[in-house]
């Protein structure tokens, strides 16, 4: 800027005149990004929007969706310069480094109140850090999980905002009208302070892996174990989805496995057997690792994504080791009911875990999370919802403090009547060759969990024994710690492992 | 240092006088530092040793073990002062800060060229920053894992350097000297640079993890589902320790089954089932998560010590979820070689998800390293001790290249001898309601890696539905992306899930 640009000349060189006044700002126009600002649009807000691309902007503005309330910027600045105060500029752009840079861009133009929120699946962490140093600048940042997808953004996702505690009045009223509506209650509520908004956007992308996983066991058993064509396994998803299971994922399994090819074979047959991920699945695995929480089912689905990633190994080992170990059972109505109840089973205890991860997560850091409101949020608008999830609520709601989803006294009962299929197809998988990595871990993290006697005794023994780390004793208060010279009690020490 | 201090005066004022020279420091002196001090000190080495605490070093230097070839110094700059150059100095203190406070303690009194060997169970991340840093000021910086305990620090442990290669020569000859032995071999190899040593150590922690949980199924298998007593089993577990899982830790399990409290009792029995665990574990299953490898038995064993560990909440949950689900079956000959095969099956999944990790590491570090030498070092002085880790080595030596452990012939064999008796012992558990985590997930693994077809194409087709994600197919080349407009083929949507 030279010496010449300033006061004086402002009336006869007018800098980026405004001329309307947007409600929010939104930067960052792939796919969410647009349906968003098209979502806020039909809700009557004036919307401001960059992107880095100016040509996308240009091209969008000028879109058939497009209306008058929305405003194209050429730069973070016109942007800043449109908005009303307090400024509230929606982030849509790629989470990890893309977020901080596009901040570096912004904050020189905003003022202390103004309000950031990250729409992105980023990292709980990243968010933390930046709620606290946009603080430092009296800045509002919020990290918001917004869940549902492409259609979730246009027509109402499932929004989780977190950060900021200040931001929560003002972002209020926008964010519960683009949501998602059930039961006329908007699908957003206020998470909690700093990162807790994306921590439990990830778990629900956590559950979400495990959903899908399961489901696929559960096809695995059917088509394979049972010799189900998918003609007769679309027609059992469907019906499967007006039960307990209802949900949007089995609606659409059902829909996917009736889908032909051009020649009339399933396209099922045809797609390969490689699953993508992002991370926020694997960041949910290794967030319950940090915190010592058994998140056994999620974490065995990602595995599972992996292994089938690597699918020219498994093809030569399927070669070298064989595959099957059987031909198929009869699919008959007591052998598919255990498959369902196997699934509806593993769900509780996936879910149960998920839950049970936030519990860990909110004691953590010192949140006050509301499961019940979490639950009831996830019931539109995202991938994972389903009738499944009001259950959950209610238990929530029956009792705000439970300790597990699975000390419920409805979920327990519905452990106890799926408990005997589940445990009939976890051992066909066995005896079949058919891998159910995540039902069978579910199964095993039950049986675990209700058991008072686990052969942990015998790993403290053996790190007493190696190490003299110590061990407790069942008839002494906890924290009292011993030690024996387990030599002293056996003959003399003699190796022979090499 | 005042003027006067100088060369003018040095011979009338000597500056910590050098009586004798050392060819080795050790600070820190917590039993493993003590260990070694002792260890080398019988293989003839001068150590000088320091101590935070000064009472420590006088007391140990003043021990009935030590010798003349001890120095205690009273300060790290007297440590620097009494060694020989190029200067070693093995760290054994606390992984973490405590590392990094004492090389901002030590740093000032060495000179370019000198060696700093971390000796505890270091992050590798910490080790990779901790190699660059040093080699800024021309020190040589080693990232040194060292496994077997206290007992294997005093007589012989196995010893994983990695870091700044040109340290090697110089480290070798004690190193060597200090390791256990077997067939005349050190346990102890240069495993490669930056954090490639205690990445090595800490999948060998990890895989001592899913030995232990392992372990502990087969033990609650035959206690509680066989009910076996401790007498029978303490037999059993000597008798096992002749066959293919002959290694320390069946030997010790078989001890510890045998000790008997004063009144009689088993000790086992008394000892609280709540696992205790230190960081490496947990750690191997994140670098699993981070990689994509697929590292199920392991994570399982890391989840199972935490699932443990919440005993109160497992207490209630057995009240309320009731336990098992049918009475012990008949310990017959054949049920008790199922649980031997189904135990040495899932250590064959578990270490060859190790080495799978391993490969991932170094593919994506460019580390070059010696899977066979790795075994080989394995073979004594730790806690996995075993003749397993001889047929390691060998398939490693019959093909360097070896893509996976189970595609080496002879464990593929093993496998098929084993895995009739391994599904037996899982169907087992399920049916009696017997947690086994590891076990199970150990056979998913299996099933699911020599499975051609997974139902991965199911999770594509799920993720193109609702994200557009698009699919490979099996008829088209790798890299090519479909997308199916999956509602065009069905009835219009519409959701109830709520």
């Amino acid at each position: 800027m030279s010496f010449c640009d300033g006061i004086m000349f402002e009336t006869i060189i007018p800098k980026a005149p405004i001329v309307k006044q947007a409600d929010i700002g939104l930067i960052g126009l792939a796919v969410m990004g647009q349906n968003l600002a098209l979502n806020m649009l039909d809700h009557g807000y004036r919307v401001a929007v960059y992107n880095r691309t100016l040509a996308r902007t240009e091209a969008f503005v000028a879109g058939k969706e497009a209306n008058s309330g929305l405003i194209g910027c050429h730069t973070p600045e016109e942007l800043a310069a449109t908005l009303s105060r307090p400024r509230m500029v929606l982030l849509m752009v790629k989470a990890g480094q893309a977020v901080d840079d596009t901040l570096e861009l912004l904050l020189p133009y905003l003022e202390p109140g103004d309000i950031v929120i990250d729409g992105g699946n980023s990292h709980p962490g990243d968010t933390r850090r930046r709620v606290a140093a946009l603080a430092e600048q009296d800045l509002l940042f919020v990290g918001c999980g917004i869940s549902g997808g492409e259609e979730g953004a246009r027509r109402g996702p499932s929004l989780m905002p977190g950060g900021n505690t200040s931001a929560w009045p003002y972002i209020r009223p926008i964010l519960e009208n683009i949501a998602a509506r059930v039961d006329d209650q908007p699908c957003c509520r206020w998470i909690g302070p700093y990162g807790a908004g994306h921590f439990v956007k990830m778990v629900h992308n956590g559950i979400e892996y495990g959903d899908m996983q399961l489901i696929g066991e559960a096809y695995h058993l059917l088509r394979v174990g049972m010799g189900m064509d998918t003609d007769q396994l679309a027609e059992l998803f469907s019906r499967w989805n007006v039960g307990p299971l209802n949900s949007y994922l089995i609606e659409i399994t059902g829909r996917i496995l009736g889908v032909k090819e051009p020649g009339g074979l399933p396209l099922i047959d045809s797609i390969l057997d490689t699953a993508g991920q992002k991370g926020t699945g694997r960041w949910t695995g290794i967030e319950a690792l940090e915190f010592g929480t058994p998140l056994t089912t999620i974490s065995e689905a990602v595995f599972a994504r992996a292994l089938s990633a690597r699918r020219d190994e498994r093809l030569r080992a399927a070669t070298q080791l064989g595959s099957l170990t059987g031909p198929p059972v009869k699919a008959d109505n007591n052998s598919v009911a255990a498959i369902h109840d196997a699934l509806y089973a593993a769900k509780i205890i996936s879910y149960a875990q998920g839950f049970m991860l936030l519990k860990d997560a909110a004691e953590a850091f010192g949140w006050h999370l509301d499961y019940q409101g979490i639950a009831l949020i996830w019931r539109g608008g995202c991938i994972i919802r389903s009738v499944f999830l009001n259950d959950i609520a209610q238990a929530f709601e029956a009792d705000a403090g439970l300790e597990s989803l699975l000390l419920a006294p409805f979920f327990t009962g519905q452990l106890g009547k799926s408990e005997a299929g589940w445990r009939q197809a976890v051992i066909l998988g066995v005896k079949l060759g058919i891998p159910l990595p995540a039902l069978s871990s579910a199964l095993a993290f039950f049986d675990g969990y209700r058991c008072s006697s686990l052969p942990a005794n015998l790993l403290q023994a053996q790190r007493d024994y190696f190490g003299a780390h110590t061990y407790e004793r069942i008839d002494q208060p906890r924290g009292t710690f011993f030690h024996t010279d387990w030599d002293s009690f056996a003959p003399p020490h003699k190796d022979r492992h090499d």
